[in-house]
């Protein structure tokens, strides 16, 4: 292992940290608000910090599997930390696990709370815990789209465009082309969310902070009420097409943006993933157009507002849908496994992942007759070797059983089984709200301290694809047999 | 499809059903019950149409995997809907669908009623309740331990004893040498624990019922608060240890009955489920002795009770354990979807599949770090070829998406979500009790009858192990291609 490599990497990670607060910074000394001296504190410790590590010697610059491993998860981990001093320091939060979970929280994109009045919170504080959805996101993007398929791990090979296939060998200077093209088109649309936004009657400040929980799928609100804030149609679909726009493969804008629009728009998960939205979307406008709403198109506009909040993982709400029938209510906890699509920012086990799980149902059904028969599946034009089949296979079953394991660890606090289970999907799939006492008009302030370490462990190995972080406790990991 | 061959087996079983009844028959003449007419009428019935179907011309003998498929669904349905006959005719059900389900329930070995006060029922019905578990888990044995090895179907290569192989051709003699063999040991198990409850003072009737109901891993009950009418210690022990007997490979009897109890000792799908069973035992008590029993012994002996009962989708019980805090209901929620082992009367997903997707999780962890290494998922010495791996995940992820879509459908009835989900778990996992409103102190007359067909449906496919029922619905099985 090459410890030295890891160091330094790290310390840049976080002396980018500290340059991203100089923002928050700046918007409390504008605003005159009271967190200005945490973040100034804050910046310089860290800045300091991440300047000596990554000044520190190291053998060689090559990352190979283990060291990109060790980064990824101790860096997401680690920008959690730092990030999460400026709550303790401007005294917004009682304890540090408060503080590091609503980090954690923010960098993972899922928006969990344990904030009761958001919006007594300083104006600085408001704009770190939206912007860390945004960094997040990004990190994402990278994560998903140049360095896992990089690496070779586990499904990812699903993922690549163009890539020459696993090169473990020198992953930096692939990681910087495609990391380009992806945070282009990542701040185009922010840009054009936060005009949108503006020019519907919102503020600037707010606009930015919910453009930055939208694009990043994050979900962390300036309101106690979210999105329900504003009464405005307008706000509302604006705010849910980005949604959609979000949860859909970044590789696919980079397709179109080379003019190859209809194959774009022939990718299977794409039309899948659409295809999942807009079927939830008219069952619960049905479901609660008859049960409470009687006025079918505020049906269709809290139903559509809420399918995209929850398959996308983000996790705003514009209703309190936690008093909608138990139909509408078990179509959205579905929705926060199925999740977006692949190398977008949402989370969730992704909708290529169940996709690819259909298509190998079907064939099973097909064997029982040909058992002999080699029948392939395919993905586009593409036949998926069975590793992958059961790469992907595995992954879910996994999922799963975090999920059940996470649930009954939690059901220990003594809360009913759907507030339990919902609870860690939605902190497991980076969504941030989930059914009963974690619904859109609660949060997560309620659950003990090592419940809420173990939600904070639950998003972390939710959005690094758990495999990366299970991988450090693995022995064989930290032996020198690789 | 040889149609002629598909009539005329189907005629047998259903004449041997007509034999069987002579059975609930006898009962209700020795004791002057009222549906001694019901039963008559019932035999000659079936009894004629069977030997009408089973002396149709055929143009040969051969069974085929089709016509297998066909006979074993079809076979089920039907026993099912002339069984049905008796508690129609009796009046002691309101509707057709209540008897259909109940038959259903009882040849599945679920044990799921909607009999509001079984306590009621004449002694005839009582009986025939009872025995269609009995003769259903007869049918399971040889279904799992005999057809679908010999099928080559789905999964259940893993099942194989001593098979030479898929072989499609000939199945009839291999089936009826292995029948013998685990009748055999069925029932001498069946006889034991009749004396054994004798022993300890029940009635002749009721330690026949309650035995039916326990090594076929059923449930039905003589008394509307099942077991827990009975208090005594002996007798929920002697029913709990003939469960977890009930659970286990019956292979593996068969091999210890050649005297090789060592190798059977050493089966790692036996140590995972009485491992799985002593884990819940011990914090189930531990649980349910803090919270509200505060004596230790009842505790213990209540959640073995539960334990072995939800385990081998049994579905007694002697305590309602719908109380139980949520930690408890949470462990029992799980092992309603571990089940018994492959090869025994039990539902569920069965622990050997649990196991093996235990192992492929800690393959695919080693893998990230060895990506072209080709490192072997095994079974005792066995390694399991990549294919099998694939069906086994496959048909687990496929078991989880029934569950789901089925919680959905169940939903709309405008139940909470943990009613509807365990009612769907505990019928596709023939076990007859959840939690909630289908709690042990419950059952299952609420519903309406659509959604007792479903119940139905679901139970059925999930004894046939899903894709042997799922094949009938796939429109390639219906050509001629094969």
């Amino acid at each position: 292992m090459n410890y030295g490599i890891i160091v330094r990497v790290l310390g840049n990670i976080i002396m980018l940290e500290a340059a991203s607060m100089s923002l928050p910074l700046l918007i409390s000394i504008i605003y005159k608000q009271k967190d200005t001296m945490a973040f100034a504190v804050c910046i310089a410790l860290t800045g300091i910090l991440g300047f000596a590590m990554s000044n520190l010697p190291s053998r060689s610059d090559t990352i190979k599997i283990r060291e990109g491993v060790v980064i990824v998860s101790l860096g997401w981990f680690l920008i959690s930390v730092f990030g999460s001093i400026p709550f303790v320091f401007s005294g917004a939060v009682d304890s540090f696990v408060d503080a590091f979970f609503e980090t954690v929280s923010g960098f993972t994109t899922t928006g969990a709370t344990v904030i009761n009045n958001v919006e007594a919170l300083p104006k600085g504080l408001l704009f770190w815990r939206s912007f860390t959805h945004w960094i997040g996101g990004m990190g994402i993007l990278v994560f998903t789209v140049a360095f896992l398929p990089a690496m070779g791990i586990g499904s990812f090979q699903l993922y690549k465009a163009e890539s020459p296939g696993p090169t473990a060998d020198r992953i930096v200077p692939r990681l910087r082309d495609m990391a380009k093209i992806l945070y282009m088109i990542y701040i185009s649309m922010t840009v054009l969310e936060i005009i949108l936004l503006v020019l519907g009657g919102m503020s600037l400040f707010e606009s930015a902070l919910y453009t930055f929980g939208s694009v990043g799928t994050g979900g962390f609100s300036t309101r106690n009420a979210s999105v329900a804030a504003y009464d405005s149609t307008y706000i509302h679909i604006v705010i849910s097409v980005f949604l959609i726009l979000s949860g859909v493969n970044f590789q696919l804008y980079y397709i179109m943006f080379k003019g190859r629009i209809k194959e774009a728009l022939k990718d299977q998960e794409l039309r899948f993933y659409i295809g999942v939205i807009a079927i939830s979307v008219i069952l619960i406008a049905l479901d609660i157009h008859f049960s409470i709403y009687k006025n079918f198109g505020k049906s269709l506009r809290d139903s559509l507002f809420q399918v995209s909040s929850i398959i996308t993982t983000t996790g705003y709400s514009t209703a309190n849908y936690d008093n909608w029938p138990t139909f509408s209510k078990g179509i959205l906890f579905i929705l926060m496994f199925i999740g977006g699509c692949a190398g977008s920012t949402a989370g969730g086990m992704k909708s290529i992942r169940i996709l690819v799980l259909i298509k190998m149902i079907k064939r099973e059904i097909m064997k029982i007759f040909h058992p002999r028969a080699v029948v392939p599946v395919k993905l586009g034009h593409k036949v998926l070797p069975n590793d992958l089949l059961i790469s992907i296979s595995t992954f879910s079953i996994l999922y799963i059983f975090i999920f059940v394991l996470g649930t009954l660890i939690v059901s220990l606090e003594g809360i009913d089984l759907v507030s339990a289970s919902s609870a860690v999907a939605a902190t497991l799939g980076n969504i941030g709200i989930g059914l009963g006492l974690v619904g859109p008009a609660q949060n997560f302030s309620q659950f003990s301290e090592p419940i809420k370490f173990l939600f904070s462990f639950l998003m972390l190995i939710g959005r690094l694809e758990i495999f990366t972080v299970l991988a450090l406790f693995s022995q064989k990991f930290w032996k020198n047999e690789f």
